[in-house]
C-alpha cells in the first residue's frame, strides 16, 4: 500500500477542514503536555534541558525573536518586569544583530522560534554570544534543532508538529514557556512566595480548561467572521499585556486572510490611527477587564461617531453588553495572569473563521514560508 | 483695526497653502535655531535647563512618549545604545504608565512632547517619579508647559509655533535635542573622543543644508503622490535607526490622507506581511544605503511578482535605480548619524502631497486634536 504524502496529511486531519483549525483545538492538549512538567517539578532550573545555572545571578532579560515568537516575547516583557523586578527587553531579531547593543556578561538571551531553524534569531543568537554573552536560553518546539543546539540551555514546548503556516499551538505553549521561566527567575531572585508559587501552579492547572472554554466560543467567533470577510481594514486594540495579543490577532489576520489588520495600544488610538476609522475599518478590541474597557469606551464614541463597528472579546464578569454598533464576545473568567494565553483563542478563532469566509488558503498563505530560513 | 484669527492665521501662511507645508518648509531654520546654542557650547550639561547634574552617573535611559514623539524616541535608541553603552528602553506612556515598571534611582527619564502637556506623558512621567526615580529631563517645544514645569532638567526645541496637526517641524528638532543628549551622556561616561565631539558638531552645522536638499525634492515627490492618492493601503520599509522613520512616514500618510499605512523593519516583511502584498499595497522603502538595499532586494522580487509597486529613498551615493515598478528618489548623499532627521523630510513631504490629491483638511484631520490633554 502506497499513501501520497497529500493523502497521509489528509488522513490526519480527523474532524478538522484544516491543519490551522486542528492545531488552534489542539491547544487545551498541547498546553496540558507543556506543563505537565512543570507541575510534576514546580518552577525551577529542572525544567530546562542543559545548563541551567546560567539563571542564576542573571541581571537583566533580552528577548530576541521574529513575527508571532516576538509577540510571544513581548507578553513575556511585562511578566518578566512585574515578577522578577528585572528590567527586560524584547527586540526583533533582524534589528538587534545589525544594531550596536549594548552587552553585558550578566544578561540573559532568550531566543524563542518554533522551528529552531529561523535564520535572523540565529544569527541574532550568534552576535549575542559574540558580544560575550554566554548565558543564552532556547524556547523551541523541535528537538535538537539549531538555535538549542547553539543556546546553553533550552525549554522545548511540547506543542507537537505544527503544519499550518500560521502558528497557533506553537504560540501559546511558548507563552507557557516564558511564563515558567519568568517564574523561575522570580525564584532565584527570592521574589517567590511559596503561596504565590502555589497560585501560579493552580493557574497552569486550570488553563487547559479555560483555553477549552474560549474555543466552545468558535460558532459566535465564526457568525463575527462573515462582517470581516468584506472588509479590507481592521483595527486591534489591547493594553498592557494584551497588547501583544491583539499583536497576534492582527498578524493572524493578515496572514490568512490578506486583510489589512493593524494593531495598536489602546491609549495610541487618539495620536493618529484614529483618523483612519470609518466604516471600512471595524475596531476588535482585547478588552480582559472593566478597567481597560472605561478607558477606551470614550474613543468607542469617537469609533461609533464615524461608522466604525466594534468587537470586543470581554471577559466573562466584565460589565459590559451589545450596544448599537457594538458587539460583545464573552471570554472565560479572568484568569489572572494567564489571561493572554486565553485571550490568543478568539483571535485565532477570528482569522481562521473569516479566511473560509473569503475563500483564501488557510494552511499555505501566498507568499509565505512555515520556517523562515532565510534572510 | 481688527483682524479675525482666521484671517491672522491667513496672513501667517506667506506663500504656503497649508500650515503643514510651511512648517515642512521651516525645517532647516527650525533646525538651525536648535542647534544654535550646541555649535556655540558643544555638547554638556550647559545645554539643559534646569538641573543637569541629574545627567551625571545615569546608568541606564528610559525614554517615555506618545505618538510622533514616540518616534522620535525610538530613533534615539539606537543612538544612545551605540554612542553611550548605556542601555536605553523606549515606550509608549499610556503603556508605561499602566504597567510593573523596573525602577532605579540611576535610570533616566526622558519625557518627550510637543506641547509638554501631552496627558498621558505627563502622568507616565509622575509615576515614574512616585517609583522614587528623580532624574527626569523633558523634551519639548513650549516654554514653562507642564512637562518641563515637573522635570529636573529640560531641552526646548526651538520650532516655533508648530499649527499643523500632523508635527513635522517639532518631530526633527526632538531628533537635534535627542542626538544632543546623546552625546552629551558619551561625554560624561568618558565615550567620546574630541575628534568625535568635532564630528557630530560638523555633522550638526552641515544639516540645515541637507534638510533643505531634501526639501527641494518637492517635485518629485509630488510626482509620486498621485499614485498614492488612488490607493487605500500602504507598506513602510526600514531599518535600524531608519525603522522609526518608516513608522513616522506611515503615521503622517493615516493622519492626514486616511490611507491606511503601516511600517514594519524590513527584515519581518517574510514574517507576516508579505501575505498582503498587492497591486493595491504600494511599499515605501526608507533605504539610506546600500547595505539596506541588498537585504530587501529579494523581498522587492516577491513584492514584484504580487504586482506592488515599490517606492525607495535611496541616497545619492547609492548605487540603486529605477526598474520596472520600482521608482527611486535619490535623498541627500548619506549623511552618518544624522541620517533619520534628513530622511524624515521626504515621508512627510509624501503625506502632504497625497493629501492634497485625495482632498483631505490636512491642517486639521478628521478625529484628531493637536494636543491630547485628556486620555
Amino acid at each position: 500500500l502506497h499513501l501520497s504524502d497529500v493523502s497521509l496529511a489528509s488522513l490526519e486531519l480527523g474532524p478538522y477542514s484544516h491543519f490551522m483549525q486542528k492545531e488552534i483545538h489542539e491547544q487545551p492538549r498541547a498546553l496540558s503536555d507543556t506543563i505537565e512538567q512543570i507541575l510534576a517539578q514546580g518552577f525551577g532550573a529542572s525544567l530546562f534541558d542543559g545548563d541551567a545555572s546560567i539563571l542564576q545571578g542573571v541581571k537583566s532579560v533580552q528577548i530576541i525573536a521574529c513575527g508571532t515568537s516576538f509577540y510571544a516575547g513581548s507578553v513575556a516583557r511585562y511578566w518578566v518586569e512585574s515578577l522578577t523586578g528585572l528590567p527586560c527587553a524584547v527586540e526583533i531579531a533582524s534589528e538587534y544583530r545589525y544594531r550596536e547593543a549594548v552587552a553585558s556578561p550578566d544578561n540573559l538571551i532568550v531566543t524563542i522560534s518554533q522551528s529552531g531553524e529561523t535564520l535572523d534569531t540565529m544569527e541574532a543568537l550568534k552576535y549575542a554570544k559574540s558580544l560575550g554573552q554566554n548565558r543564552t536560553l532556547s524556547i523551541c518546539n523541535v528537538r535538537e534543532s539549531a538555535l538549542p543546539r547553539f543556546s546553553a540551555a533550552v525549554f522545548y514546548t511540547k506543542a507537537g508538529a505544527e503544519i499550518g503556516v500560521a502558528s497557533t499551538k506553537a504560540f501559546t505553549t511558548q507563552l507557557v514557556a516564558l511564563f515558567a521561566l519568568t517564574v523561575t527567575l522570580a525564584k532565584l531572585n527570592g521574589r517567590l512566595t511559596p503561596e504565590a508559587e502555589a497560585g501560579y501552579l493552580d493557574a497552569l492547572r486550570h488553563l487547559p480548561g479555560s483555553v477549552q472554554h474560549a474555543l466552545n466560543l468558535e460558532p459566535q467567533i465564526k457568525a463575527w467572521s462573515d462582517r470581516f470577510a468584506a472588509k479590507d481594514h481592521a483595527l486591534f486594540l489591547g493594553r498592557g499585556v494584551h497588547y501583544p495579543i491583539a499583536m497576534e490577532g492582527a498578524l493572524k489576520l493578515k496572514e490568512i486572510t490578506y486583510i489589512h489588520a493593524e494593531a495598536y495600544p489602546a491609549g495610541e488610538l487618539k495620536h493618529g490611527p484614529l483618523a483612519l476609522v470609518d466604516e471600512n475599518m471595524p475596531v476588535v478590541v482585547i478588552a480582559p477587564n472593566d478597567a481597560l474597557l472605561e478607558k477606551v469606551k470614550s474613543n468607542m464614541q469617537e469609533v461609533r461617531a464615524r461608522g466604525g463597528e466594534i468587537f470586543v472579546f470581554a471577559d466573562l464578569d466584565s460589565h459590559f453588553h451589545d450596544s448599537e454598533g457594538v458587539h460583545v464576545i464573552r471570554t472565560p473568567r479572568h484568569v489572572g495572569i494567564l489571561s493572554p494565553i486565553v485571550h490568543a483563542v478568539p483571535v485565532q478563532l477570528l482569522a481562521y473563521h473569516t479566511a473560509l469566509s473569503r475563500g483564501t488558503d488557510v494552511d499555505k498563505p501566498r507568499n509565505l514560508a512555515k520556517s523562515v530560513t532565510v534572510e
